[in-house]
């Protein structure tokens, strides 16, 4: 029997009436032939209640506890999502993590997967059952401890079933019914996508993040489980959403599929940094430890410095804005400690990024090029520049981002298919 | 190291304040050098909440499913306890039904415990963990299904872990401050006990049901459990509630401990029937299966019937006044079958039982002359008589109930201690 993995997340299922709607969507599945494995979030703000009373409880709170605690909002929606199954004759039952077990890391809030045993599941699609409902984002610990796998863990849950019963796709239900060129906040021109590759999904992750989380994308990728984002509020069929997939299975040769943003990005420069072998790393690391987020990284040709034989250099990099205290502080506390040295730190706090991403460009001469002259025809100045395999991104003027992500999409013509 | 057992219902760990309120007691008992094993239900409302969604969803629910959602709320004050028990530096974890695991039959929604294993338990104490909390009212099926216990589930689970860990003492922490003599509220010379026998406990159920399920005592009488009944609310010590231990244990020589009483009864009586061996079960067994609660019964002595030679009778029994439409329909549907014959069925609505309780009257004569003469001279009438081992009660009209009570209450000095 073909197998399905159906993903509904906390606002598909924040009440009675949408839990039925959802339930309506996997019926139609079994209808058309297949066995579906549905995982649930807990209804939306559940979880967040369940969070705050811990918090209030113990701010230092034992994580063990914290988890026993909140994974319980999905084991209520998984059994209302059985009764909802079962009041339409579908035969279905819900599983909460320990009864699959679904085995993690013993790493309480941040729980990996080690095994998903198919034994239990599959034995009850042998007897007929066609649907088994699991309680998302949850999972049980060698100890025997209840475990969740943090951030985004239902959608992870959903690709990990995908993988471990070898799943023709895996449907993630969200309130957005696909992935877009960019956002269509800042361009009607912006085309919802029929396919991605895994690859292009992750790097646009200011377009995704919200919808998938990039750590399932990557699991997915992986595994090479087919993806697909549709909406739960809309009419669905086979063709609905933006599937996400290998790039073997993309005909359309479009060089750049997105433009991807950030909007609060900061721009930080070292000037006359000594420019000494590790000294990237005195630099970044503790950066690192600091828990900045470091983007871009851009460091100036090396020249002497005025008063020495020293070579000098300066460190340009970038940084979500409000990561600029934590920054300076550790840099500050770097150069006190005499693990670096400079003469100051300027900061530029009116930055974003812009990005095109496209598996294309790895084919393609001249994707840089052709950004680059757009943005100079709109007088767009370009900070700092940074390149991978498939996307380049340049940082900017916060005021000029809406114009540039517009100029970008019209240059690389994404408003029209294929 | 001496264990307790404290067991705290849902309006004692109603928000975290009450819930922070009951870990203070709990360390009390700790610093006291008792090992505990806490019980909890699940926030106030929270149940209610879970099984309206599951009615909603499906009135027909599969119970397994009922199970699965509706034991969760326990499992979310059980965390936060051990959390707030941990901010209190008390070493403390929690326990969901199958991580005991807590074994049970397979009766979804009604659930008896099978077995309690002590080793997962016990080798947390020897690590030197003070208190394990326990999510009340679930257990583990056979299968691996969680269980409910039906109502009143937390008091027995609390019952159920003194027994199979040879606790000192249960302790059950809810909104009153003990088991009275009669209802306060009916009148202000009732008395709190100091101690009470399960027998009479049982019998006083019109009194005590609402602070204690009768199945937790009947639980705590096989396994000679002492339970102590007492307000979370209050300042408690070692000498506060109401302890309910065996009678062994009762040095006070009263002759009678309480007054019940059950205000919603109905006198239905069948006149002019067939008197045959086996009347009574053709009567009583179609009451039975239509879930009619028949209390008190009494056969007339048998007569000839005017017409005819054989002897017929005249049947009274008791039942809660909202069973009267269920029990008619009963009566009628046996007579109709051809099971039973009767003239007609004359229905009081308008009756009250009162009952005095005390395991004295086994060894003291004379108690129900005692009472009938106090009920006598305030002029209440009694329909009907029924007497076991250590209650007596009588059917009156409902009007005088609490003058009964009250007379009852005087007439056998009940305020007075000892």
């Amino acid at each position: 029997m073909p197998l399905l993995v159906m993903k509904f997340g906390g606002t598909s299922v924040a009440d009675l009436d949408r839990i039925r709607n959802a339930a309506a969507k996997v019926r139609a599945e079994v209808a058309r032939g297949y066995d579906v494995i549905v995982i649930v979030s807990a209804m939306s703000g559940k979880t967040n209640e369940l969070v705050g009373w811990v918090n209030e409880t113990s701010p230092l709170y034992d994580a063990r506890e914290y988890d026993a605690v909140v994974s319980s909002g999905e084991n209520v929606t998984a059994g209302l999502m059985a009764l909802t199954l079962q009041e339409m004759d579908v035969p279905a039952r819900s599983w909460q993590g320990w009864q699959v077990p679904i085995q993690t890391t013993s790493q309480h809030g941040a729980a990996r997967f080690v095994d998903i045993p198919r034994a239990n599941l599959d034995a009850k699609f042998a007897e007929g059952f066609k649907v088994a409902v699991i309680a998302g984002f949850q999972g049980v610990s060698p100890e025997g401890r209840i475990t969740t796998l943090g951030r985004g863990g239902s959608d992870t849950t959903a690709v990990a079933f995908a993988a471990a019963f070898g799943a023709e796709r895996c449907d993630i239900y969200t309130d957005v019914d696909g992935i877009y060129t960019t956002d269509p906040r800042i361009t009607s021109k912006a085309r919802k996508l029929d396919k991605i590759s895994f690859e292009e999904m992750l790097e646009l992750a200011s377009l995704g993040a919200k919808v998938l989380q990039t750590r399932s994308v990557e699991l997915a990728m992986r595994y090479k489980v087919r993806l697909r984002v549709l909406s739960s509020f809309d009419e669905t069929d086979e063709t609905s959403g933006t599937l996400v997939c290998d790039e073997d299975e993309i005909m359309e040769s479009k060089v750049v599929s997105g433009v991807a943003y950030s909007r609060e990005e900061a721009k930080l420069t070292l000037v006359t940094v000594e420019d000494r072998p590790g000294i990237a790393a005195a630099i970044f690391g503790p950066l690192a430890d600091a828990g900045v987020n470091v983007d871009m990284i851009v460091q100036n040709i090396s020249e002497k410095a005025q008063d020495s034989d020293k070579p000098v250099t300066d460190m340009t990099f970038s940084c979500p804005v409000d990561q600029v205290v934590r920054a300076r502080k550790a840099l500050e506390a770097a150069r006190d400690a005499g693990q670096i040295s400079y003469d100051t730190l300027q900061v530029d706090e009116n930055a974003a990024k812009v990005s095109v991403v496209g598996i294309g460009m790895r084919s393609h001469a001249g994707v840089a090029a052709r950004m680059f002259k757009a943005l100079a025809a709109d007088g767009v100045n370009i900070k700092v520049i940074a390149t991978s395999e498939i996307k380049i991104s340049v940082l900017i003027d916060r005021k000029y981002m809406e114009l540039a992500v517009q100029a970008l999409h019209d240059a690389f013509e994404l408003d029209k298919a294929g």
